[in-house]
């Protein structure tokens, strides 16, 4: 059954290879406008999923996740219509030579071919994650999470519907209505239809993945991201980074975990980064230093280091130095994002160079780890392993490229 | 244990990302000073391996790709001679850009880490792959085959003698000792260490790396490669063309194992082609019309297509056009390297967009997807997937890149 999808994907994705850069924007844009005629179809069937849902008695924040209105749908189109915006990624003549042979060898971006997205019960994903895929010139098969599945299925069959309209080939888009554990494993195994699949959602769906997945996996982890403090920092500075990077959203992966203070700083420092948390309702656990300038917050142990908490919590650690602020964030740190707040160039410098992350920062908050905010437009997530695509994964880490040889009859 | 070696690596790591360019590239020089200057230990050393593999009764080209000798062993060290003068990979500047809110936002490459090799019978690899890793920063864990095991010790003893000599981790590189089937498995799950596993050898270790690697592979396939006669085609070079792919090095995976030749130029075009290939001893298996043309070959049946032969034999078959021809490349290419041979500019143009490979040639012949050939210098094997690093993967496919983000009080 699957292997049917995995057919029909390849097949599309052949075509969509050879589709120009006018025919995708537009696709798009003929996604986003049919997307929005057949609102009302989209909202019943989330209006469906939503009463399922009530009777299973999912959690709250799940049902928020879950729910569209008007807007929401609107959000999606203007997706859609944002990533038509974006330059052409395919075609792009990354490098070139000429051998002294007199072989010309151009390195060309092409799509990877068909792109797999296993995620959760946002059925915003099925549009952002098509738009994505074929802006890029991928076929993609999408399977979410069973709470959503009317909604999904809505939103994909409105997609292919504006496909078929361009005479594009309306499996450039397709859902796995299928959404059992046994579909999502088989996903993961479908080589040879399948060229990359990307898990988004919590760990235990990556940890999968990463387990038993034989097609190549973009892997997008979990975020403890730290901020450390140095001797030499502004401390209203430091206050305002850290309390925007724990409070501005604190369920994203790019929100602070942790902040490590310079021993020197932190009696002065401490009090200020606190009051401005505490207003905002943040608990504070700290280490013993920590406690001893904050008395009254919760302390910390070893189990709040390298801690994701995805709430209103932030861990507080006095180090010696930036050496021991170092040896914390290379410990405990997932390779997502990092910032260090000092005045000192050379702290810095250090700082941005030693740290093995995917965004380091000098001055700013973590939470612009981001493709918006790096200007790449829309992304897929964000990428903590090193292979092919780090940090957020833009519409540009959706192709691959081939190499044209263009010869005269060179022999070797 | 293995995992003491990834604590090890992992610490060498560290350490290699902040070396200079000066100092890795001296680094590699040493290696290949001390494996001259270490030449009799190394020989003496393989030559107990070749006895063992006598004893054994180990196959004539499995010896013959174990055994060293002087001339191999200078090989070795040119190699890392050559390594250590290629330009920095590391430090690049891939991309910046100031966003409108004043971050400044560079992209520049860095190692990826700690990178795995789990190889064969040839000592070779383990100068050539550590050079390359070591140019680049990584660290690396190498394991060889058992075959090989005291020749690639010894081997390895040089190189970690010449990094502990230039003041670096010797731990930069390590042999594994424990050539059993459960170190390659321990290797190919040891997550957290190792960032990249690059298994170099035949189908069965890859077919294996896939299946059960969680640590991300960078896969090697095979190759088996088309070249596509036009019926606007020069057939004095496709004759040349096709006998220097399938004859000037065989048993590798940039040769080409079938030919695929226009109807309409067969008749005239097979001959030629034929004649220089039988003169070289070729065995030419073809479909009807190939036996049509060229009585008394051998047939070729459905197990011919999509075969790697690895030795002087080539499949042919007569196709209606370019159409097919293309039809034939995506049902039984391994997407590694396919060539057209046409004086016709629109129908090479139409072949090099359509065939989805690595490497796509027009009149040139596919033994030259080599990272030497393209100017990458040394290489570590030919990636036939699409993530990260397709065709040869050189020095800069072992390098990732990380985000550093310099602002000045920037919150979002």
């Amino acid at each position: 059954m699957l292997k049917d999808l995995g057919i029909r994907a390849r097949r599309a994705a052949v075509a969509l290879a050879q589709t120009t850069d006018t025919q995708r924007a537009g696709a798009l844009l003929a996604m986003a406008q049919r997307l929005m005629a057949d609102m009302e179809m989209v909202l019943a069937a989330n209006r469906a999923d939503l009463d399922q849902a009530m009777d299973d008695g999912i959690p709250t924040a799940m049902m928020d996740r879950l729910a569209l209105n008007p807007a929401r749908v609107a959000d999606m189109a203007r997706g859609l219509e944002e990533a038509a915006a974006l330059p052409d990624p395919l075609g792009e003549i990354q490098w070139q030579t000429t051998r002294p042979n007199g072989l010309r060898i151009r390195r060309v971006s092409v799509p990877l071919g068909v792109v797999a997205v296993i995620f959760e019960a946002r059925p915003n994903v099925t549009a952002d994650a098509a738009g994505l895929c074929l802006r890029a010139g991928n076929a993609c098969i999408l399977r979410g999470g069973k709470e959503a599945i009317r909604s999904n299925l809505a939103v994909a069959a409105a997609l292919r519907k504006a496909l078929k309209e361009q005479d594009l080939p309306e499996d450039g888009v397709q859902l796995v209505d299928d959404t059992s554990r046994e579909s999502a494993d088989a996903l993961m195994r479908l080589e040879g239809y399948v060229d990359v699949l990307i898990p988004r959602g919590g760990a235990g769906l990556i940890r999968r993945a990463v387990e038993y997945a034989t097609v190549p996996v973009l892997e997008t982890g979990e975020g403890v991201c730290h901020i450390y403090v140095d001797k030499e920092a502004d401390i209203q500075m430091a206050a305002d980074i850290i309390h925007n990077a724990k409070t501005s959203r604190c369920s994203v992966c790019n929100a602070c975990e942790c902040m490590l203070i310079h021993q020197d700083i932190a009696a002065q420092a401490l009090p200020v980064i606190a009051k401005k948390l505490l207003a905002s309702g943040v608990t504070i656990k700290g280490d013993a230093l920590s406690q001893a300038i904050l008395p009254g917050i919760a302390p910390a142990g070893e189990a709040d280091w390298g801690r994701e908490y995805l709430d209103l919590t932030i861990a507080s650690r006095v180090v010696r130095d930036a050496e021991e602020a170092l040896a914390h964030i290379a410990r405990y740190g997932t390779g997502h994002s990092e910032a260090i707040i000092t005045g000192n160039r050379a702290t810095a410098s250090l700082f941005l160079s030693r740290v093995d992350a995917a965004a380091v920062y000098h001055n700013a908050s973590t939470r612009f780890t981001d493709g918006g905010e790096f200007g790449f437009g829309a992304e897929i997530g964000i990428s903590t392993q090193k292979l092919h695509a780090r940090g957020p994964v833009g519409v540009k880490a959706l192709t691959s490229y081939k190499y044209i040889i263009e010869g005269t009859g060179q022999t070797r």
